[in-house]
């Protein structure tokens, strides 16, 4: 047995992974010992590396807004194409976006974590508002976004996907390809 | 003590008064218990009215969804009117937002009562629907309800008042006074 750094980290990649298919599955509420199942670890190597619940989420919720954030760092990227990375994350994460309409998120105890990483999304995304766009005024950029968030359901991540460009097409909001992004 | 007919009428409305109470403050996954104590009967009395969970959610949305059909049964109601009382119920019960926000309800493993409910939701507005409304094409008119009641977040009524306004101005959509229906 190899109890090493490399396994250590081999461990919480594993973790991380089977932690976001199971939120983007069943939502920030799905227990714990059903990630540490899926990962193929104990439950102790799981509080090893998180020492709860919150720690968890914002392991995986800090992938989806990293992702934007690259997406929104690239300066040939247009405000849709940002958009359309973020509705990507929204369409495939269940989590995160748990995470942008903010009252669930706070239901799992994760308030805190969820406003700081919900900040970086909305630094990202209006860094490349345009100048006279229609979410410009005041909180209308990030009620969008969890107006948008709140449409996104359905069974496949091809009917969110449907629903989420219906939802930016009702606000009126030019979307560029829904897309991860890859730097 | 009186365990007669007219006691156990009275324990059933002081459950679903507090019911509603809970919900709006915890959502749909507040504890049995906590509504039995609000209501000041014991866990026994709640079970003895509603067997499960799913039947005390359903006794309060059922509540919602009646005073909106209610409204949209008023004739000189307009489109705007319904919608303001639909509002004012969303701005006023977490759980209603949960059922209309879809996979929220089906958490709480309610999904055939909320499709139900949300479905005569859906009648009552769309018998006041306008013609050539912005909301008249196919799905529509549910998706910009399952949008605003993503966006209706926030720790008073006031503030989910504001923020349901804004949500419905996002969309371009003529909203009535929020109130309640007083037939």
């Amino acid at each position: 047995m190899n109890h090493g750094p490399r396994a250590a980290a081999r461990n919480r990649a594993a973790l991380v992974t089977a932690a976001r298919e199971i939120y983007a599955q069943y939502g920030l509420d799905a227990p714990l010992s059903a990630i540490a199942r899926r990962a193929g670890v104990g439950q102790g190597v799981l509080y090893r590396h998180f020492p709860d619940r919150a720690a968890v989420a914002t392991a995986v919720l800090e992938e989806n807004v990293r992702q934007v954030e690259k997406a929104a760092a690239t300066e040939d990227l247009t405000f849709a194409g940002v958009l359309g990375v973020l509705t990507w994350h929204l369409t495939e994460s269940a989590a995160f976006i748990g995470l942008l309409h903010a009252d669930g998120a706070g239901r799992s105890g994760i308030r805190a974590y969820a406003l700081a990483l919900s900040e970086r999304v909305e630094r990202a995304l209006r860094g490349h508002l345009p100048d006279g766009h229609r979410l410009g005024a005041a909180d209308d950029l990030m009620l969008a976004v969890a107006m948008v968030s709140g449409a996104v359901t359905g069974p496949t991540r091809e009917e969110r996907e449907r629903r989420a460009l219906a939802a930016w097409r009702l606000l009126v909001v030019e979307v560029g390809p829904v897309r991860p992004f890859e730097g």
